[in-house]
């Protein structure tokens, strides 16, 4: 199969693009900034939505759905939230034939319209906490898109939680995160930054935000995941109090969380190389392909029904596809599993297999190991717990590479577009100087992360005290 | 417990929002026509979409994600498709805070952008079959809506498929239909008809609709999935062309398909009873509860540790579940988990221990059987299944015994409405019949049932020869 994807290094946006087109992961659709998740992609949604499903509910969250359109009243009922989503709804005039006596908005996000349903829902104590995650399609009408990372509609689970006090609320709020860290880490071999967002990066309705936060292959860092602790804005807004256990009403605490298909668009940019994708085996919809090769025709029964047999000694791999087409040869295939980022690859020739051995090669390295054919179904698995780790080691050391401590903002604006990266920096906590940073450099602050250690400094634009670094970087 | 059912013999419809509303399956959200599906609703669904998926992905399929916004130019390219749906449409003319120029509608169903998608996708032979589903939302704008059978905003999966022949799509259909068939028999244990709709009755846009249809306690007829064969009508209208192996270029030949959240409303209404709901096991969230039982606190410890040696020697059975709140007594309990529908209750009280024997108690006979306690490991998953297989004959022997040859039209009229059922009558063919009869008793044929003999008779409205009977009845 020829390929033709822009290295990374001539362009980045142009390489990220291409390896969707031609991975076939998505493609843009006929309505402006809308995609369409092609199966190839959808399939990696499938797992992500199946890992993070499971860790939902193993900590106690019960899925439910609410209706797509919000009442544009509801949205009013929250001052700050109004003002942060009304620039980018969508909204429904007319239904039925016939123009609607109040406009619908197509969800933005759900706080409105599940609060609403929460004041009947919630009534003691004995209904607290409440803990439900929805999987649904929201819409907001981004003027810049990108496939993935910023579509006008998207996919994405929003939980959302009510407690009966400040303190529980912000245990899940943080417990959350921590989901989602694991996700990113475990699931996508993607080291994440955990921390609390500043107030000029929170959700629109928010008491305080906390997001995960990668670092991309240009050294840009995306924000792959954001919880919310919500305080008692909504519940004051949509009146839902509770009653506790010695009689008193009180208004119910909140927190909301989300991740979306963005995240796909994280995983390309996070491992994929110049030949195309590279998948971390736990979210590979085919994590293994095995390819029979033969020179003559009377050998391709002989090696398919090899291929078949290693198969099925990988019964316990879920996935593994045998890839015996005939119009295709060896090479080209090897190039379009490559394209589609398959962690591993068996070559199963006659030569190989005279000697009673087969081929495995990485796909993150390119790696070749020789191994005999009885030791494929102990080796392959082994394999793929290598591959998932090699890809977080390798991805956490670039991160590194490219994280600099710096204490001086004159530097900063010489290193923030070349050669990039997250800048560890004092700050005064203050919003001018962020907006200033933000104004002079587009660059952010990510968040303040946990994992910052207490260092008295100055910071970096006004000069004043700060208790530790914060990370900041240009971000997508 | 204290429940509060409307009799099904009262009030078959109030009986209906009941089981919806103390059960907490549903409610009516704030816009008109939508829903809010529970937690427990949804979990319901959840279980569904998993056995659905699995069927799909057997025969081939692949999921994938096309956009909710349809410019409304696309539903024009498909004559029929544009006027069955146009009444029912939801439109989004502003957006981003300015008008759009062109109105988006909210997809009513898919066919229209799906197939200005597949025209990039398909070239050649080598493309097909193309065989995607996707699990989505969908808006028909109703007048009359119903908790789960209808409702303006639903959740579905729909399947678009296209292929290389008129025979290759047929297949197609009828192998979908055959999948839908199964699913309801062998996990809603819910009996079905399957055949083809009449003209009338088809989809906006197909050469052919095939439905399944089932039976409700109101002898009504539901017509639970639908498979559409969509000849070249779709490929036509958007100019999706391959070339065949001979370099001929011809239209592609389409299919859709399509159940949803209706399907929650056909298994309440087929199964559950005045005590609440009743689930077939294989679609029952928790099929099972143990509940511990103790007359003195200091026997809780023992008879809740009891409670879960036991569900550890069900960990083959997924969703088994101990009930050991303080709060409420055993009889408060056992009608909880009778109205929330589970299938199988396990009782373990001291003198039941102290005998070493557990009782079991049935949802849908009541029945109760004492076993030694040793042998719940094997017997509890061999009675879910027999309740599965006792739900689907009740079911059967229940249409069966409201199923009715007639040969005559006014008796057909006594009888439409009281009893009530399916009614196999002969039919010339001819729609004037069909209209007549549908204005006159509001009755509609189902379907012209695959299982109906060849048997020579006259029509029951015009006299006209008839080959075999068809099935009428009212409907949801």
């Amino acid at each position: 199969m020829a390929k033709n994807i822009t290295p990374r290094a001539e362009d980045y946006s142009r390489w990220y693009n291409d390896i969707i087109s031609q991975a076939q992961l998505a493609e843009h659709a006929p309505v402006k900034g809308c995609m369409v998740i092609r199966p190839n992609g959808y399939a990696i949604w499938e797992k992500m939505q199946a890992a993070l499903d499971r860790m939902f509910k193993e900590t106690g969250h019960v899925n439910a759905y609410f209706p797509m359109f919000i009442p544009e009243s509801f949205l009013k009922k929250e001052a700050e939230h109004v003002e942060g989503f009304s620039p980018e709804l969508a909204v429904v005039t007319h239904a039925g034939g016939a123009k609607l006596e109040e406009p619908l908005v197509v969800r933005p996000t759900s706080e409105t319209i599940i609060w609403n349903t929460y004041r009947n829902w919630i009534q003691s104590w004995r209904d607290l906490p409440l803990l439900i995650n929805q999987w649904a399609n929201v819409v907001r009408w981004e003027l810049r898109t990108r496939l993935f990372l910023r579509t006008t509609e998207f996919l994405w689970q929003e939980g959302h939680t009510a407690h009966a006090t400040e303190g529980e609320a912000h245990e899940e709020t943080i417990r959350m995160l921590g989901v989602y860290a694991r996700f990113a880490e475990e699931f996508m071999a993607m080291p994440v930054l955990k921390g609390p967002k500043t107030d000029a990066e929170k959700f629109a309705g928010a008491v305080r935000t906390y997001s995960i936060e990668a670092m991309m292959q240009d050294r840009k860092a995306l924000q792959a995941g954001t919880s919310h602790d919500l305080g008692q804005n909504f519940a004051k807004a949509f009146d839902v109090t509770y009653q506790d256990s010695e009689g008193k009403r009180e208004h119910v605490w909140a927190t909301s969380w989300g991740v979306s298909t963005r995240l796909v668009g994280a995983l390309i940019m996070c491992h994929s190389d110049d030949d195309g994708l590279v998948l971390p085996p736990k979210l590979a919809p085919m994590p293994c392909v095995i390819v029979p090769i033969w020179m003559k025709d009377e050998q391709k029964d002989e090696m398919t029904a090899a291929a078949e047999g290693i198969k099925a000694d990988l019964n316990g791999v879920e996935g593994v596809t045998v890839d015996a087409r005939d119009q295709y040869k060896p090479g080209w295939k090897f190039a379009e599993w490559e394209l589609k980022g398959v962690p591993v690859r068996i070559e199963v020739g006659p030569r190989d297999m005279a000697q009673g051995q087969v081929t495995l090669v990485r796909r993150d390295t390119k790696a070749k190991e020789t191994i005999p054919r009885e030791a494929v179904g102990k080796r392959v698995p082994e394999l793929l717990a290598e591959i998932q780790a090699a890809l977080y080691q390798r991805a956490l050391a670039f991160r590194e590479a490219n994280s600099h401590q710096l204490d001086d903002y004159a530097e900063f604006k010489k290193q923030v577009d070349e050669p990039g990266g997250f800048f560890w920096m004092p700050w005064c906590g203050g919003a001018p100087c962020e907006a200033k940073v933000k104004e002079e450099t587009k660059a952010t602050i990510r968040c303040l992360p946990f994992d910052a250690k207490a260092e008295a400094g100055s910071c970096v634009v006004c000069g004043a005290p700060s208790e530790r670094r914060v990370v900041w970087a240009k971000a997508y």
